[in-house]
Formats: C-alpha cells, sequence, structure tokens
C-alpha cells in the first residue's frame, strides 16, 4: 500500500530526531489514500478539507473519508498551521493549575474549544512575570489563534501585548483597568453585598474584610464593594487587612495582623475561600471558634468545601461556566463575529453552610 | 524596518484567517533581524539554532540574539516542526481535569516539560473510549513526540496504537497488563499492606474492600493485595464490592450493597478517596459513625482531606512527584537514552488521620 515516495522520504530521517519520526514513520499518507481511491492526490486533498470538498463529487468525497478512515489518516496539523496559517490552538495562562479554582474553569475552556475542533495549551505562572513572559512567548511563538487570561493583574503587561500584538484575548476571572478589552468576571459587587446582607441579617456589625492582591480587579473590586456597604449601612469599615496572594498561608497571617489591632470584630468577609480558610486556622490558633465567636465568609465555593469543618458559607463562582462563556467570547472574536469588546458579569450566588451564625450577645 | 517580501505576504491575508493573521502580522521576522544586524537571513537562522550556531562567529551570534530580543523575535514552532520534524510537544491523557488526583501530576509534568522546552497538551477522555480516540488522533495530527498516559486500562486500545505506531508513551498512575512498556506507578501491594497492617494493629478483623474498577491496573492490584493479606492471615476476605468509577457516588453505592449482604464489618478499605467519601456518607446515613461503629481508609491523599470531617486516613500517592517522574523518562525514550522499558514503582505513605480507630467492643 505504501507508495515509492513513502519509502523514500522515511529513508532519509536522521538519528538523532529518528524517535519523533518514529511516530509518523507508519501514519498513512493522502497518497497513500490516493493510491487506494485511484485518484490524484490533489483530489485527496480537497475532499479533505471542508472549505473545498464542494468542488469534488460525493461520491469521490465519501470514498476518500471511507479510505481516509480505515487507513487511520491524520492530518498534520503542523503542515495546514503553515499553510492555512491557523494553528486551531489556544493559549491559556493561568496561576497554578493545583490551586482548586481553576481545574473546573480549564475544562470549560477545553470543552468548548474540543466542540470547535481546537486544542489548549495551558501554562502556570505562580503569578511570577518573568514565566508569564516566556509562556506567552511560547504560545505566540506556536501561532495560537488567541489566549485566555486568568492571571491578569489591573495593570498587565500581557494584556498590553496582545492589543500591540493584536492578538485575539479574553480575560477570565479578573479583568483590567482599562477599557477595551473582552472579559468574563464575576459580578463582584453583587456577591459582596449579598454576603454583607447575609452577615447583618444574623446581627454583625463590626465586620472586618481580608481582601485579597488589590492589583487584581477581584481584590480591588470586592474591597471597594465592602467599604461602599459599609459606609450605606453607617459601619466602620477600616478593618481590612490586604494579602500579596490568594493562598491558605497569606489567609492565617492576615488575621494574625488583624488580632494585632486590638479592635473587636464578630465577622471576616475573606477575599477568597482560601484565605477565609487561612483565617478559621487563625482563630482556632487563639481559641476563637467558628462560628460560635467569629463568623467567616470565603469566595468562590472550591470543591468539597461541605465536608469540611466548619463547612464555609461562601460566594460561588460559577467557574465551569465562566470557562466556557470565556472560549465561546474567544471564538467570536477569532470568527471576527463581534468587533466590540464586552464584559460579561456572571451572577455570583452566596451558599450559606455552618461558617456564619448571629454574634454572641 | 519591515521588507518589501513581509509586505508582500502579509497583502496575501484570506479575509477568513485575518484574527489568526493579525496575531502574526506585527511579529518580526527573521529577515528583520537580518536587515538590523547587516547579515543575510540564512546566517541569522542558523545564528538562533542551537545545533548550527557554531558555524557562525561568536559575534554575529550575540549581534543576532540581541537583535531578536530588541525586536521581540518569537521562532515559527510550526515551521520547525515541519522542517526539523519535532514538535517540542508532548500528549497527556486523563480522565477528567476536575478530579481532584489530576492537576498535581499535569503540574509535574508541565515543570518538566517545560524546563525542556517543551509544551504540554492535555485532553479529558472522561474514560470514554470514543473521546479517547478523537483526542489521541488530535495529538498525533499535531506530531506530538510522545504521551503520557493515565487513563491506561490493563488492556488498552491506546497503548495498542502507541506500540503500532512507535509513538513514544509512559503510563502514569496505571498500568497495563503486558510487558515491555514503560510506566510510572505506586507499589501499590505496599500501600495496601501498610493499611491493612494499621488495621489489624487497631484490632480489625472484619474488613470489607471497596475496590476500584478492576480493569485498571490500581482497582486489581490493590484487590488482590487486599485479598492476599487477609488470606496470610486467615481471615475472611469475601466482603468485596467493585465499583464501575472512582467517584463518590459509586463508593456510596457500592456501600449500600454491603449493608445488604448482612455480614458485619468494622472497617472497610477503600479504592481512593473518593470512593471512601461516598462510603463514609452511606454510612452516616444509616446512622453508623466514623470511625465510631467501622473505620475507613482511602487512597491517594487528595487536598483538603485533612480539614474535612472525620479527616480521613489514606495511602499517600506522590502525584507530583509521579508526573515528574513520568515525563523524565518519557524524555529519556525520546532522546533515545533508554531502549529497555521501565516500570518504576513509586513509595506510598500510609497517613493516619481520624476515620481510623479500634472497633468497639
Amino acid at each position: 500500500m505504501r507508495t515509492l515516495w513513502d519509502k523514500t522520504k522515511t529513508g532519509n530521517i536522521n538519528c538523532d530526531v529518528s524517535a519523533m519520526k518514529k511516530g509518523r514513520r507508519n501514519t498513512p499518507t493522502i497518497r497513500d489514500i490516493a493510491n487506494m481511491v485511484g485518484v490524484h492526490h490533489s483530489t485527496v486533498s480537497r475532499a479533505l478539507n471542508a472549505d473545498q470538498k464542494q468542488k469534488i463529487s460525493p461520491k469521490v468525497v465519501r470514498a476518500v473519508e471511507k479510505a481516509a478512515d480505515k487507513l487511520g489518516y491524520l492530518p498534520n496539523i503542523a503542515a495546514s498551521t503553515l499553510k492555512r496559517n491557523r494553528s486551531f490552538a489556544l493559549g491559556v495562562l493561568i496561576p497554578d493549575i493545583t490551586n482548586p479554582i481553576f481545574p473546573p474553569v480549564i475544562r470549560g475552556i477545553q470543552d468548548v474549544a474540543e466542540s470547535e475542533g481546537y486544542t489548549v495549551i495551558t501554562a502556570n505562572t505562580d503569578d511570577d512575570p518573568t514565566k508569564e513572559r516566556d509562556a506567552f512567548r511560547m504560545m505566540r511563538g506556536r501561532g495560537i489563534e488567541g489566549i485566555i487570561i486568568a492571571t491578569a493583574r489591573l495593570s498587565d503587561p500581557t494584556v498590553d501585548e496582545c492589543i500591540k500584538y493584536e492578538i485575539p484575548f479574553v480575560l477570565v476571572n479578573r479583568t483590567v483597568r482599562h477599557d477595551g478589552v473582552n472579559a468574563v468576571i464575576l459580578d463582584e459587587d453583587c456577591g459582596v453585598r449579598a454576603a454583607l446582607d447575609h452577615l447583618l441579617g444574623l446581627g454583625h456589625t463590626r465586620i472586618a474584610c481580608i481582601s485579597g492582591p488589590t492589583e487584581t480587579s477581584t481584590g480591588a473590586e470586592r474591597l471597594e464593594s465592602f467599604q461602599n456597604f459599609m459606609k450605606i449601612h453607617e459601619l466602620q469599615s477600616d478593618l481590612v487587612e490586604r494579602t500579596a496572594k490568594y493562598t491558605v498561608e497569606e489567609g492565617h497571617d492576615a488575621c494574625r495582623k488583624l488580632f494585632k489591632r486590638n479592635k473587636p470584630f464578630t465577622a471576616v468577609l475573606a477575599g477568597n475561600d482560601l484565605i477565609a480558610l487561612g483565617c478559621i486556622d487563625a482563630l482556632n490558633e487563639v481559641g476563637r471558634q467558628v462560628p460560635h465567636d467569629v463568623s467567616v465568609v470565603g469566595a468562590n465555593d472550591i470543591p468539597m468545601l461541605s465536608r469540611m469543618v466548619p463547612a464555609l458559607t461562601t460566594i460561588n463562582t460559577p467557574m465551569y461556566k465562566m470557562g466556557c462563556q470565556s472560549a465561546t467570547t474567544l471564538f467570536q472574536v477569532i470568527n471576527g463575529y463581534s468587533s466590540d469588546s464586552v464584559v460579561l458579569r456572571m451572577q455570583p450566588r452566596l451558599v450559606v453552610r455552618d461558617s456564619t451564625a448571629p454574634p454572641q450577645p
């Protein structure tokens, strides 16, 4: 079945790349399909190209497709990337895949991308600018058709580069300060108000806030919403600590700083669930029980919270849906369906569990 | 700075792929670098190729590297994939990224791959053979240089295809029945013995086993180790249920099936942590407390277990290390350093928490 042309080509393998070449050595080519069907290889090429198959008779298209399936033919995506200037690949920048927020976001992106025939290349930046720059360059070198950025700071060099080089991009979860970007984020104000309404309803008035990094939109917006809400309700809004990262450790340390102020509080609004868990650890260390002595509210609703003690009350962020929506929006940009930038704010939902209760009288 | 050649090329853009082309339109080429340095573009090409730069004077190499950095030059990986027949990409097949076992495995693979200049393409199979076949074809179409498979069944068509097409591959976490494969898996027997020694030491003798799917090596090997251990200690080993998947729901349902046998047991060895959590749910439903009435042991040690109630005793699997090691082994195969197949068994560690206690007298 294999032609002389293929045999000759196989004979040209360089030693140092033999392992990779092996990978394609037994792979049938369009010439094998052409031989099987009895047509010219350019006919096979057109029959297998969605944009060109209408030029070929349906009977031949079916015969080619059948032969391709039988032989296990694979299109060479590197060749088609060069020829058609499309890579059918998207990039995704996340801080760290082991942070429980991100797997559902990535899964949402992957599910939409796969349904469009696209591959997703993910890189962890660890919120390190050098790693982020290197990952972004690697993705551009691979000719990604667009990128989803979950790592944005309010002022962000990667976003600036996307604009400069006209690379389609969508921000997910976090956005930037300036206009003219596509973003799929949470309605942060709505979430914070729901959480604070809940605490006020329980009778809390001395509420502290441990905010996430305020150079991220999630940190800055949640803190702003907290301060606005407290002012509107004529409550003190100065019990605030900021963390440098969204981690358990940072939440723990920020809570200890709160203690040192010697100002009483009966509830804490935490920047996210990990910060909330660290905060609960710090409270336990000084013998203050949650929710008996202090109520704590998180944000995101990471998996397994309902199995923890106390089960954390939190602002649920629909991470999987946000992943899906960010990919859908990116395809609209890539395919030129949308020229105006759009910021989609998803609706959060307060999940009340066991970490909030009325304050002690 | 841009040459006529580039302008002409840019002018040839088709409308439908304009978004993608935009992505590279402002990207400098080796001809821009050549113009800046004042050398021929083939000299630039050699100067930027690690295998060929020794043919060029070090002074020119430095000038080219400086210009490339200044212009923000990116190598076109699709072109080099075709020309050098290397994609610098690895594939990873996992069941589902939102299963908490897999993010650390992927992170380990990504960390090693990135340090070698490789990109990782991950796909979720949901343990669905059709999805797995499609994902594997997509990866082969992209010319991946090797693949890490976390989805293997004891008899596995993807593994068979890797062997047939001579694609370098390494199995991680699960292996297949036949020899001649590279795998990085757990020393399952060691883990099961540690867990059962612990239960025996507490005084348990009526121990049930809810095994994972026995068409996976993890399920089959853990069950075999359980049965061997029980026989050696002259204990009944017939209290066994098998799940079809490694999920909380399957663990719950299998535990309910155990109840229906009306045979008493005081401890359960679960196939993994998710099965163990489902088992605890089922026990709670019928009013049996863990560990007071029944002790439960899981496997893997997924994140946050220590915060749950009861905190699960489990066999810790070093998932991040296994990810790193699987990538390291794959590079040895790709680079031809190892011709013999090797099965690396990583050492598990029993983590005793609050879900195990002496049986009630």
